[in-house]
Parts: structure tokens; sequence; C-alpha cells
């Protein structure tokens, strides 16, 4: 009777879709940087409150939380990556590897997993969830966060994005 | 041979369970607020930027898009709320009557409405999405947006609250 959205949609698809966006961001931050001479290391280091993190953090936490998705949904290993990007370059080729990661995995290892066990170490905690719960519970709201959060610091910053770079393009 | 995710749940379930967590957060501000004898009212008139929204109007967008989802899912007319909050339990009022509004609708007038032609009026645009297309590209991001710039406002103000508040409980 009725299909439900297909893992793939809601966990790939959207990912790859929003870490383009993202992508996009920084390229206004980095033009920002540019032509307001502003050191670019400045909004690279920019952060909301002392102990949150900065701006390259937040790009490093939003494509780890996609490419654990990708590869805990999968059943594959998770690529590591050295968390040493200090420019825009380097978290736009940061972002880059993780749309090629996910344009490895194929629909067919990730739809169906919404019942498939994972399990996700937090700190100290090993959180066991079912591939849909940690999809919606975890992945999406925690991946939206740090993209949220990177916008919120350019803005904070007086970079010129708006609203509907961070949703992109609508239309079909 | 899979079933995919329910409407229902990646959108309603979704929507309601991260409504309770702003709710949270927001009681954590007015309880900083009163702690620290700061006005709540200069909490909930925050903002990151001169032209980004203060606190207060990031929850009455977080719970338009939420009720628009409920009730352009449903095929049904979304409640239209006066946008008039000015305290935390204002505000928190609002998050309540959302999360009532989405409990009003039942699962079998969402699931199924992946393929729904939904109509967004966006400024002077109108979008054409199907159901599945609106939730994943505009109504999770935009909803997550609010609810993160939300948290990131109270956090850049100095309120105590952490990540796991924005995750909430993640046990099964």
């Amino acid at each position: 009777m009725m299909a439900g959205i297909p893992m793939y949609q809601a966990s790939i698809a959207t990912l790859t879709r929003s870490l383009k966006i993202l992508d996009t961001i920084l390229a206004k931050g980095a033009a920002h940087a540019e032509a307001h001479k502003i050191d670019p290391a400045v909004l690279i280091g920019s952060r909301l409150y002392p102990d949150m993190f900065a701006l390259a953090r937040q790009v490093q936490v939003a494509t780890d939380t996609a490419k654990g998705c990708a590869a805990r949904l999968a059943g594959v290993e998770t690529p590591k990556f050295e968390d040493t990007e200090t420019t825009f370059p380097e978290l736009s080729a940061r972002i880059a590897k993780t749309i090629d990661f996910l344009a490895s995995v194929r629909p067919e290892q990730i739809d169906g997993s919404e019942h498939r066990e994972i399990v996700l170490k937090l700190g100290k905690h090993a959180i066991t969830f079912d591939g849909q719960a940690y999809l919606l519970n975890f992945v999406l709201p925690n991946f939206y966060f740090h993209v949220t959060t990177a916008y919120d610091i350019l803005r904070h910053c007086g970079v010129e994005v708006g609203k509907m770079d961070f949703l992109g393009s609508l239309s079909a």
C-alpha cells in the first residue's frame, strides 16, 4: 500500500545535497574575507562562545556525521580523515572527499537498513539504534546542527549569506 | 522487499520529539535568566546579527514549519498562531499548542503522502514539491535551522546548554 521514504533518499541523497550547500556557504565566507581584507584564519577560528567549536571543527563534525552515517548504514568501514584543515580550500576538499565517499555507497547497500542494528560510540557510551532511529534521531539533527552552526558563525561574523543559501535550490 | 521510512515517523514523530527538546532548552534559558538576574526579555530579544531573527522569532518559525508540515502532508488547514510571544512561558505554550496540533494528525493521514503534491509559498514564489522532497529538502533543514539557531543564541548568551540537550535521549 505505502512505500515510505527509501533510506538512501533520506540519508545519502539528503546529506550530499546539504554538503554541497555547506560548501557554497563556506565559499561565500572565503569571498567575504578576501573582499574585506580579513585574514581567512579569523573566520575559520571563529566561534559563538569560548567553549563551542570553531568554524573548522563544525565542518569536520558535519562531514564526520555524514560519512559515519553512510558507512554504518551500508555496513562498511568509515574512512578516517585527519582533522587538520585550517583553510577554506582545505575545508572544501574535506567536503568533496566526504561527498565522494557518499557517492561510493550504492542505494542497494542502504535501502532496507531501517532495521539494521547500529552501534554508535559517543564518548564513553555506546548507543544501539535501528537504522531508522539512528538516522532520524541522531544523524539528521546532529548534521544539521553543525551545518547551521557553521552558517551562524559566518553570519555572526558579517558574511552576507541568507536563508536561501542554507535551503539551496528548492525547484524540482 | 523494503518498506522505507513511514512518512509519519520522518515528519510528525521527529518534529514532536525535537519540539520537546526545544522546550527543554528554552526552560534552561529561563532558569539561567532567573539564576543570573537577567531580564528574560533580554534573552528573548537576542540575536546573532542585527538582521537575523531574535530568539522568539526562531521559535515561532520552527513551530510554523512543524505545523505547516503536518497540515500540508495531511491535507488539512494550517492553524494560525498570532506571533505575539514575548516571554518564556508564552514560547513554551506555543510549542505545546504545536505539539497538540501534531498529535491531532493521525499516521494514516500522513503515511503515503510521499508523492502528494505540496505547494509552498515562500514570499512571492510558489514551489511545488512531492511530499517526500518537501519533507527532506525543506521541512527538516528549515526546522533544524531554527531550533539550532535558538540553541546557538542561548549558548552565545552564556546559557549552560550542551549538545546532549540538543540531541535529547538517544536510548531506545
